[in-house]
């Protein structure tokens, strides 16, 4: 696959929405440096010309296409910014109609949507609330098992399960912070809650099918060339550390 | 323009979700009770088979397509039902590829989707806030300003301005009912307040590009067929004449 035009990506390792238009383009068959320009925004830093110059709501992901080809920190006004990470997966899928990003038919296209706006309401509300400590172990569990009953019966989530979509792409980056976080007990919730959601989703027989589709996952070449586990590992523990800390201290 | 499969949408005159994908249809050419059916579910007081039969949300709008040509009320276990509105938009543009509803142009595609984002996250919190008496009347008019400035010179609002497309029956339903609140001054806002915001959107310089388009919808026959004006006035006037008189009585 190669673009007409060329294409800087403007994201953030830690950010999931940002992850999901970067497995979109290696889903595309696109390299980074080679087909496109990745640059790495720090959320915590931005550069001033960022919000004046790429999205001016100042944040990831966000596309700049189109115009000559520049460096990512001098973008060029005759390119087009193109903001919000479910807008930049339709983008992706509409440069690249011949991939499986979006099927071709109709009523599976919108089954593809469908499932990710089921996932923005019911998985993403849970989720960060139990991460967060202000919402159950059970309510992220529930969340996952209706997410599941949504999925195709193995595989990929659409469909017969045997193309990756922009479903897989959306959701995969949620996950992939979950398991870090569940894993290493790294959230607001109470110690070794974390630990014992991960355990019941690795052990429960309700979670076979999200075990499955999640294995799959980690196996495949676009997941492990656009996430860097031990970097979100470290970023979520400074994080929480420091509030575990003080919660100990009272 | 005709369908491969029969289709109906559940659908309610008030609702603006659903006005949407009325006048997406509308659009296609397609003619109800010809070319598709049209349903209407009483949300104050749906049939007991549309939550189970038709979406588990129990919202509207949703469409059940393909399976037998049914009656509305006796829908078929074999047709796909759909749900969100803004699924349901890109639906019917994929059935319809060659109407204009969303250009060819993957950036153009990407930009009709950015503001239909924009104006979720923009114009209707601050619609909803200024109508319910939460919010203030230049919240309102901040946002309408804020949604002009993102559309075409002239026209429709995505482009060259020359082409209706889903940003355009993405909002059109919102301002259709903003229009009937505002200028007979029915809300939960102060007496009077809703007038005042009309009459800035109808005489103040700023707002003339809003008042142009706004010329152009209500003259379009999509607009004409799909909108009851009567039958929202007297909703709008049943829901909040009581609201105010127990305001006054106090």
């Amino acid at each position: 696959m190669a673009l007409a035009e060329p294409l800087v990506l403007y994201t953030a390792k830690i950010c999931p929405y940002a992850h999901r238009v970067e497995l979109a383009l290696a889903e595309s068959g696109l390299k980074k440096d080679k087909d496109f320009t990745r640059y790495e925004i720090d959320l915590k830093n931005k550069p001033e010309w960022y919000q004046p110059k790429i999205n001016p709501a100042s944040k990831v992901p966000a596309i700049a296409y189109g115009g000559p080809k520049v460096p990512g920190d001098q973008p060029s006004p005759s390119s087009t910014k193109i903001a919000e990470s479910l807008v930049l997966l339709e983008f992706v899928a509409d440069l690249f109609p011949n991939t499986s990003l979006l099927p071709s038919s109709p009523v599976l296209r919108a089954k593809t949507r469908f499932f990710i706006d089921a996932f923005s309401t019911k998985f993403t509300p849970a989720s960060f609330a139990f991460i967060s400590g202000k919402g159950p172990r059970d309510g992220l569990l529930n969340a996952i098992e209706k997410i599941q009953d949504l999925m195709a019966p193995s595989g990929f989530v659409i469909g017969d399960g045997k193309e990756f979509t922009t479903a897989d792409a959306a959701i995969i980056p949620f996950f992939a912070r979950m398991e870090v976080g569940l894993k290493n007990d790294l959230g607001g919730f109470e110690e070794g809650e974390g630990k014992k959601a991960w355990e019941a989703l690795m052990t429960e027989g309700r979670f076979a099918r999200w075990r499955k589709y999640w294995a799959d996952v980690k196996a495949r070449e676009s997941f492990k060339n656009t996430f860097d586990e031990e970097y979100i590992e470290q970023s979520q523990r400074s994080r929480w550390s420091k509030a575990r800390e003080e919660a100990a201290a009272k």
